[in-house]
Formats: C-alpha cells, structure tokens, sequence
C-alpha cells in the first residue's frame, strides 16, 4: 500500500551506532533487524516499498558479535537524512524507541555532519578566556539554597579573591524568592568582577539558566549581558538542544557547563541504558558543552573509578572536528584528594569541591587558595600501579 | 562559616515524595536523611545555620517504613520554596542528585501549588472538541519516514475519510527535507480538513514539533496557525518544561500529545528509576499533556499489563485540581486487540495502531473504518477472570 517515492535516494552518508543487544542466538538477527526498523522507519519490513527505499532508509546491521553471555555487539547504520541536521532527531535515532525495550545499551556512536559542532571554546579556549595555560581548573559551587543574593554574592567575592576560576550557581538555584535569578546574577558577576580588580584574575560566575524552552535562551543572554562568565544548564531538564542551541548561537560566545541532574537513569539503567562515557562525555561535548560535571568515584555517588575515567576520555579524546571538553568531577570532594584526582585525570579537568569547601579553612578565601594550590602543584607522574 | 539570613521563614507548605530506598537497617536512617539534604541544600548538614534555616530548609523524613528485603519506603517533604514555582526545579529536587545515587526509586508526588496546572483540555476537552463523546479515541502515526509530503498528506486524508480521531505525525518526522516540516504540516492539516468537510467529523492532524528551545514553541504556534488540531512532542528529548510552557501559554489552545522517546532508562533503571505509573501517567499529566503516549504491554516492547495499567490509572485517578489526561498505550498493536484494551483500560484512552494498520484491510480508509468501529463496539463489562 505504501508507494515508493518516485526516483527515491539517500545521499549514501550514514552514521553508525554501537549497540550492546542481549537476546539468544537463534533470536539476534531478528532482533537487530527489528532495531534497525524501529529507529528509522517504524514500519512492517515487507510493507515498504521495495527497491532504494526499502534498502536504503531503515537501519543497516553494519556487524554482529558475539559478547559474553547472551550479549552482542551490534553496529547499525542509519541515514544521515534520518537525522535530518537536528541533534534532537539523531537522539532519537539512536534510542528513541529503543530505550523503551529491555537488554540494549547505547556504547557509541558517529554523528551526521552539521548535527552538532561541538564546544565553541573547549579546552583551550575556555583555558584562553580565563588565563588558566597548565592547571586543573578550580571550580566550586554557591550554596545553600536558601540563602539571600547577599549571602551568595558574598561567597563568589570570597572564591573569586582566593583565585577559583569557575564559581557556579549550585544547580538547585533557579528563579526562587529566596535568591531571584536576575538579581543574583547581577550581584554575583559584580561580586566576582569585583574580586577580579583586586586579583588581576579571570575568575568567571556561572549561573544556572536551567528553565523551560521560554526562558532558558533568554536568561542565557542576560547572564551574559550581566558580566556572567560561563552559564550552567542541566540539559536533562532543560532538554538536549538547550545545548546546542547556545554552542551554535552567534550572539552568544560564553562557556556552557552541562550538569547531570535528572540523568542517572540512563547509565544505572544496566544492562540497557547508555554507557557511562557516551553519555556523560562523547555527548554533553558533542552537543557543545565546554566544561561537563560528572559524580566523581569515592564522593556521595556511585560511579566507578574505570566509568569516571571513561567520561573524561570520551571528553578529550581527538574525534572528528570535535573541540575537547573539560570533564569535571564532583561531588563530595575534598582537597586531600587533589593529588590523587591529577594522577587520574592529568591536567585537562575542572576540579568541583562543593559544600566541602566550607570546612578546608577558616575562610572561604583561605580554602580557595589552598584549592588552587593544590592543583598547581607538581604531582609525581600518573603511575597505575600506585593510583587506586 | 555560613550565617543565617536574619528572620529566615518559610511558608510552612512542604510537598512530598515517597522513594523505595535500598539500604542495610543500620544505614537507611542515616541514608535517606542525607537524601533530604543532597535534594536540598545539598550541603553538610552541620555547616547549616542552625534555627530556622537548619529546621525548615532541607528535607523532612516524614515518614520511614520497611519493604521486602533491604528496601524500605520514605516519605520526604520538601518546602515548596525550593521548587520556586519552577517545574523544572521541582523535577530537580524530585530526583536531580539522586537519580544518580544507586538504590532509590520514585514511587510517587504531590506537586507544589502553582508549579504546574496539568492539562488544559484533558479528557473531557479533548472529548468536547473532537466530537467523541463517549468511545475510546482511535489514533495512527503517518510514516514511515521517508515518504514524502504528498504521500504523508494522503495517509492523513485516507486515515480521516476513515474517521481516526487524532493523525499524529511518526515521532520521526521532525523537519527532514524528506519532509519538510511547515510544508508537511499545511499540506497535512489541509488533508484532514478536506477530509472533515466529507466526513462532518472533527478528526485532527497532530505533527511533531519536537526541537530546540529556540523552535519548539514557534513550531507549536505554526501548527496551531496552519489548522494542526494538536501537537505531539517527546519531552525526553525537548525538555520537560515545553509541556507546561505550552499548557500554560493562553495564546495557545491545542491539545498536548506526549511522547515516550528516548525515557525508557527512567523506568528501567531498576531498581533505581522512577515507577512507571508515576513517570508516564503522573508527570506528563501534571505537566500539561492531554495525551500520554506508552508502549502497550503485548506489543513490541516489555512493559508488563500492571505497569500499563498503572500508567492509565495515574493517567485519569481523581488527583487535586488536575484534568484526567488519556493514555495512549501503543507500539505494535493490531485491531483484533481492541476488546482486550477496551477490557482492559475502559472508554478513556486513545488506542494507537501504528504501521500495524496499513494491514488490516485493502485500503487504508476501510482499515480505519474497522479501527473506529472496533472501538466504538460495546464489550462486556471487564471480569478479572477472564482478562489477561
């Protein structure tokens, strides 16, 4: 019944998708060729047309093998044109529907030309913007919520003249009574600007522009309009093209912080879900994120050292055109674990030391110079088989 | 080191979240009282101001219950403060952090007042504009992808000659220059319209308008300019707030169709995760979805028939002020199914049958003919018994 599009072809571009699949032996072909329908054309195999159309717009099974157990490795290939340039449409392809089914798990993948561009600055250029050439980056986070702007403000100043170089909203700060966002933002810029004139730094504010699809682009721009350095969004809120959106937006040039909340299903989600360094790495960086927040291992979280690593591979690794991203690390973090955290991760990281800050001195500036001291020391060469 | 804002008071409303936490019996205390900061303050509980700021600004354990085995059941209030009206920020505190802790569950919420008034139409809206009073509504996707405006345009005339209720664009087509989407929408909205002036019935024509936050909502008001009588959207993939920034926006009067794409980790985190019934039928519905699209047990996905069930159930169940939203159980369904689900979920859902129909019967007007028909057919009264 459905009729073939008269001189119908795919330009022959596809990207490809690396599956983790369980099913048995007898059923894994059936099985991938099922994914490789359901993701592009949604659609009894032998009701499309047959010829180009038939072979050229469902998914290909690029390879098939075996794994341990009942799992496979499975690449599949799907049109460029699938994707259609939208992030969103890719995403879909790689696990709209097929996040809805049991035993498969997303390990990788290739993007279409012109979906994603990747950070505008990355790692050298937000390394650039704030005059940081060689160290770990010092990041913390202000909080509670429930303090007023004056109190927040206050603890950016204190970071700020102790020399941390990214002082972000904690990603609860929204547009609460307790501390509205344009009046934090104002106030905290100022208070880091301030500080800034004193230390002769670059330190930036990064304020949480998490919010619906009416507001999130509008308070990105007066975060930048109001001396913010770098914005925070939890693009798992927000929603994935928040990312891309900023990173492709001419008129806007700050650095973009992508925060995990509301995101932990998709990687505990095993044995299906998405692997921890696509997700958290390859993706955030693809979508344009310069700098991506991840719970460290050993912190109040439960990421593994090897998935934690993953992420800050996937972050920096050479891909494509892809600038690098700065994978960082947080939660629960304390200074006597700098060493240990620059044997593990090199110089290419944002250290995230949170509420923990607070207890490392007898003042926040005090605490802010001890973090950055930390991290401008000279450690010992990573050596594996001392570092665990 | 952090001083309490002088006269700190919050308003006393606190909503709640019950989570399945996994833990031993001499941690659970411990564990669910550092979830009650972690969604909160996310700070050391004794680095707090103590008085009214330490009473009132983190979580509550209201209440702490053993289950089976290692899990035990915990209700948490928040002070609705910290959502700050924000629904995004809610679904922060709700399961920001956590979601990336192991071993915690969401099994249910009460959402703060004036964080989201569910849907506009809901049920009997939907009912009172398409003229259906009383049946099931019948729904298809236009696909595959791939085809053609034209031939979409078609799908869409023959489905509405056939007397589908609700023609929704396959969540794949999003603007592809397969099909272009202000171009598919026109050509798809006049179909249904030209179709309507045989028929005297009020079918409507749903497209995708899934995308970025600099589209979405231009996307939504094209479609309602250009005659769409709905719009479909995948909030895992657009974000969560474009279903309460459309629901809310008064220059907007479509009905909302929510997508599953891309969420299946959510509820298959388990144990972790969030409870389908809660992530499908409560938190659409309270967003703003008239419509709530879920994989229908039986079909091509896992989802058991008591999850589905619960999914309908959050979907319509007298909750506060909100309207009832329709499920939507879909994904691999045929006609001969229909008494089951009519058996099943009763007269307040919308039966999705898919690529499925274009079999049913020689012509894709006589197949929605049968689909109608099969709906409006009486069944007996749903026995227990004999259902399953």
């Amino acid at each position: 019944m459905i009729v073939a599009p008269p001189n119908f072809r795919l330009s022959g571009s596809r990207f490809q998708v690396v599956y983790r699949v369980q099913a048995s032996a007898t059923d894994i072909e059936a099985r991938v060729r099922s994914m490789a329908l359901e993701q592009t054309v949604e659609f009894p195999e032998d009701l499309l047309p047959s010829g180009p159309f038939r072979e050229q717009m469902p998914g290909h099974v690029e390879s098939l093998s075996p794994l341990e157990g009942d799992w496979y490795r499975a690449v599949l290939s799907y049109p460029d044109e699938a994707a259609g340039h939208d992030i969103l449409q890719f995403l879909n392809v790689v696990f709209g529907n097929t996040s809805l089914q049991p035993g498969v798990r997303v390990e990788d993948f290739t993007v279409p030309q012109g979906v994603a561009t990747g950070p505008r600055l990355g790692v050298p250029g937000v390394r650039a913007a704030l005059g940081v050439p060689g160290r770990p980056l010092a990041s913390t986070a202000l909080k509670p919520l429930g303090l007023p702007v004056g109190e927040l403000a206050l603890q950016a100043y204190q970071t700020a003249l102790g020399g941390l170089d990214v002082i972000k909203d904690d990603h609860g700060l929204a547009d609460q009574t307790l501390a509205p966002f344009q009046q934090r933002v104002e106030r905290c810029a100022e208070a880091v600007a301030a500080a800034n004139r004193e230390t002769g730094l670059r330190s930036v504010y990064a304020p949480n522009i998490t919010s619906d699809p009416a507001t999130v682009l509008s308070r990105a721009r007066f975060a930048q309009d109001a001396g913010a350095g770098a914005v925070l969004v939890s693009p798992g809120l927000a929603g994935w093209g928040v990312l891309s959106a900023l990173a492709s937006d001419p008129g806007f040039r700050l650095p973009i912080i992508a925060h995990p909340a509301f995101t932990g299903s998709f990687v505990s989600a095993g044995p299906g879900g998405m692997d921890h360094g696509l997700f958290y790495g390859t993706l955030p960086r693809a979508l344009g994120a310069d700098i991506t927040i991840f719970p460290n291992y050993g912190g109040r979280f439960s990421f593994s050292r090897d998935e934690c690593l993953a992420i800050a591979r996937r972050s920096t690794e050479p891909r494509g055109s892809l600038a690098p991203s700065f994978p960082s690390p947080g939660g629960g973090m304390t200074l006597d674990r700098i060493p240990e955290l620059k044997a593990a991760y090199g110089n290419d990281f944002v250290a995230l030391v949170g509420g923990g800050l607070h207890r490392e001195a007898r003042t926040l500036v005090e605490a802010s110079r001890l973090f950055v001291a930390a991290l401008a020391k000279p450690v010992p060469e990573p050596s594996p088989q001392v570092v665990e």
